[in-house]
Formats: C-alpha cells, sequence, structure tokens
C-alpha cells in the first residue's frame, strides 16, 4: 500500500469517524456521542462482511483498509477503530499506513483493567481472531509484566445477542460453559467484543464480584484527550451531525442498531466494498 | 450486468463448479464426488464474507454473481450453487443471467420432501434470509397446493457447528428452542442449511419419527440427470481433479473441511473477491 502524502492539517470542524465489522461499534458510537455531543460523526459498519472474529489476520487488515480509505474519503479528522477484532488485527497495520490519528478499543480498555484490577488477574473474552491475535495478553503484559492473564474465545456470544437472546436459560448454559475456566481466577474481565456489553447481566450473575470493563466509556475519553491534544476539538455549540453507512441493505441495519443503541439511526446509506 | 454471448458448447472434460458462502457446501462436493467420481470438480468458498444467511437478497446476489463469474474463469460446464440461502436468493438471477447449466439445492430437497411426506405436512428450517425469503414455501406450494409448509429460521444452528457443538446439553436445548413450534406438525423436515445436516443426530432426537431430507445426495443425483441429458458427462475412467479456492487464509478453511468432509482437502487456494 502506498503511504499517503505528510498531511497533518486536519480540521477541528471534520467529523469524527468510526467503523466496525457491522452492528456493535455503535456501542462506542453512543459513548463518543455523549461526550461529544457538538463533534461531527460518521459511522461506517461492514454488515456485507459481518462478522471479522472468525476471519484471518490478512482478511481483516485488508477490510479495516478499506473501511478507513472510506473514512478518510468523508475528511475525518480521526478514526475509532470501535471493532475489537480490527484493533486487534489491523490497527498497528493502520497507523503505519494512514497518517491520521488512531485509536482502536484495545489500549483504553487494557488501562482500565490494569487500574481498577486489585489482584491484576485479569481475564479477556473475545472473538476467536481477538483471542489468536494475543494482542491483549502482549499489552497487559507490557505494562504490568506481574499481571496474570486468562484468555477465552467466545464464539457464540455475538450470534446470540443477535438472535437478542440477551437472557435465559440457553444463554446462561453458554455463559458457564465458556467462563467456568475463568471462575475464581480473576477480579476484572475486559469484555473484548463491542456485543458482549449486552450480555453484562448474564456474564456477571455467572461471575459474582468481577469488575466488567466495557471499553466504549474508555474509548470516548480517550478520543477526547487526543483531541484536545491535537487541538481538533470542534469548538460549536449546536449537537454535530451523524452519518451512517452500510455495506449491506440499510434496513436491516435499523433493528440491530435499536438494541444497541437504544434509539433508532437515521437513514443509513449503503456503500459498495 | 450484461447478458454472456450464448454459448452452450460447453466440453465433456470441462470440471462441474460448485460454489457456498463457506465450507458447508463441501457436503453437497462429497456426494457429487461419490456419484460422479471421474468428474473434474472446482469448488470456491467465500470463506472472507461467510455467512450469507444475514445477509439481504441484494447483497447475496452480488456475492453470488461474484462467485459465479469466478467459477465461469475456470471454464466449468455446470455449476451447483451448493448455499442454500444463494439457491433461495440468487439462483433465479444467475439462471436468467448466465448461459450455463445452474443447479441450486432447493429444487432437489423440495422434490424428495414430497415423495417421502406421506402426510405432506413438511418442515423447513434454513438461515434467517433462506426462510424469509419464501422460496421454499412458494416451491412446495406450486408442487402441490395441499401442502402445509411450517418454516423456522434457526440463526444459532451455524455458529454451533462451526463450534464443532454437534451434541451436549446446549445444542439440545437451543434445538428444543427452535424446533419446538414443530413437534407434531410434521412428518419431514427439509434441513435447508448445508450445515444442518451435522446437527442431525440432535435434531432426529428431538423430532422423533421425523424424515430428514438433506439434499446433497439428490443435488448429486440431479447434476448427474443434467449432465447426461446435455451430454456433458466426463467419458474417461480415472478419477477427476479436483481444485479448492477460498477467500480467505486457506489454512483456516482445513480444519471445518475435516468436519464436513471427514477427510482433508488439497491446498485450497487464495483469490480476492
Amino acid at each position: 500500500m502506498r503511504r499517503l502524502p505528510k498531511n497533518k492539517n486536519f480540521s477541528p470542524s471534520g467529523p469524527i469517524g468510526i467503523f466496525d465489522s457491522g452492528v456493535g461499534g455503535l456501542t462506542v458510537f453512543k459513548e463518543v456521542e455523549k461526550l461529544l455531543p457538538q463533534e461531527h460523526i460518521v459511522y461506517m459498519g461492514d454488515t456485507a462482511r459481518v462478522p471479522y472474529g472468525n476471519k484471518s489476520p490478512q482478511t481483516v487488515i485488508r477490510f479495516s483498509t478499506e473501511n478507513a480509505l472510506f473514512l478518510l474519503k468523508k475528511k475525518v479528522k480521526l478514526i475509532i477503530v470501535a471493532c475489537n477484532t480490527s484493533s486487534s488485527l489491523a490497527l498497528d497495520f493502520l497507523q503505519k499506513t494512514f497518517n491520521i490519528p488512531l485509536i482502536g478499543v484495545i489500549d483504553p480498555a487494557v488501562e482500565k483493567a490494569l487500574r481498577v484490577s486489585g489482584s491484576h488477574r485479569i481475564g479477556v473474552i473475545g472473538t476467536s481472531s481477538t483471542v489468536n491475535s494475543n494482542v491483549y495478553q502482549r499489552k497487559i503484559a507490557q505494562a504490568d509484566p506481574g499481571a496474570n492473564v486468562y484468555v477465552k474465545a467466545c464464539p457464540l456470544f455475538v450470534p446470540l445477542v443477535e438472535e437478542a437472546m440477551l437472557s435465559g436459560e440457553i444463554t446462561e448454559s453458554v455463559a458457564s460453559f465458556y467462563l467456568a475456566e475463568l471462575k475464581n481466577k480473576i477480579d476484572t474481565l475486559i469484555l473484548g467484543c463491542t456485543h458482549y456489553p449486552l450480555l453484562k447481566k448474564v456474564i456477571a450473575s455467572y461471575l459474582k464480584d468481577v469488575y466488567l470493563v466495557n471499553s466504549a466509556r474508555e474509548v470516548a475519553l480517550t478520543t477526547r484527550a487526543l483531541l484536545e491534544k491535537e487541538k481538533l476539538l470542534n469548538g460549536r455549540k449546536q449537537p454535530g451531525r451523524r452519518e451512517f453507512y452500510v455495506s449491506d441493505e440499510p434496513a436491516a441495519f435499523m433493528k440491530p442498531a435499536r438494541l444497541f443503541l437504544g434509539s433508532t439511526v437515521d437513514k443509513p446509506k449503503i456503500i459498495n466494498v
């Protein structure tokens, strides 16, 4: 990939770009909107090729690069990689390739987990690709070589959320099936996939007294800090514009969007990927 | 899309093309290979964009067209659409667009179900997109207006199979969750997704005395009949060549391939989609 010409002259009036493999990144969108209401936001969900969690690093890098290029065309001033799988597998590549501030969901979650964990026995759950990437393990070890990290891939959690089975016997059985090996070992658990916060109740009831880290709020805080540092905060007073783009049929985005956002989204537009 | 020039001069020595959204179509590959060992076969699995079952008709048609075009470049003499979602949403379009014999998995399954059902009370399970397409309902009604059809989307079945959870408590709970409304209503059930035959035991134990229709064998029989009719059967005596193409990393294809095929596949090659 050709390196784009050096150009750090992003405009504070430009939008924040957020991309995700699909609809899950709306949890991040929601927190960014809450913390930075005056900012314009462009959200892009790759709903035609979702999920990323069972795809190879090469493919996730390719798709993530295409998503970032789409956002760059929208003249964003910063890109949030809201997808854990993309953040795990593609963020380094994107940061090397593009001259734009890029924020993933891993670092904010890791920092939060290390802040709140007393025993520094930390669990991480995510998709197979995220867990196999070893990124969480590596980042936690870098920040705290004495920490113990327990990881577990939970591939059925995303389809359960997409079936809106957020509680009930089946979801509880699946949760205990995956989480049994973490029980009594950790005091903090990173929810390393945007879908997992929707299963918070079931997870919390199985892993009693474990602090659950949802990176969405942390990502919003990191975004504000970075925009401040780069003097890219939008100084306007009125609420910003929101634009939604998806690669599959927009109508199909509306129902899960309500699940993640608690509200509807304005007319998403379809793009080709 | 531009119509290709009329050209019915396919060669009997050309390969049979099979495409699927991923690995599930290997069940069809297996039956075709068993029935027509002398034929060359090119299999293409769109593993970078799998699954299709939760995608819109437009997107499934687009992906299916790209897969068919790839197989046409391999000079196939016939295309089998091994994916139920593609067969439901895209087969009509492909048949109108391309001048090549095309076989989907719906008609063979419907014909078999109507042959074996005594009561003509037939169940169909599949992905959300397959069920919402109404194709099975329409085709059964056309062939037998008196038949009663009961359909049910089972979105968790594919992820369960991909987790290799082919039996056990969780899989049994999910099966009864989905199939409760079919129980005691049907004597025949069409397994309308290539993954579902792997859950045959669990489904059969919940729906006792219901005949389960797996279209793979029927598709192979239809393929042989069509090749015979079109005088396109390969007359050679030695076993044919097999080629596998995938759109995501080939290595990731090998493990599930063993699950579906009961054997390994020879070096799949990666293609860009």
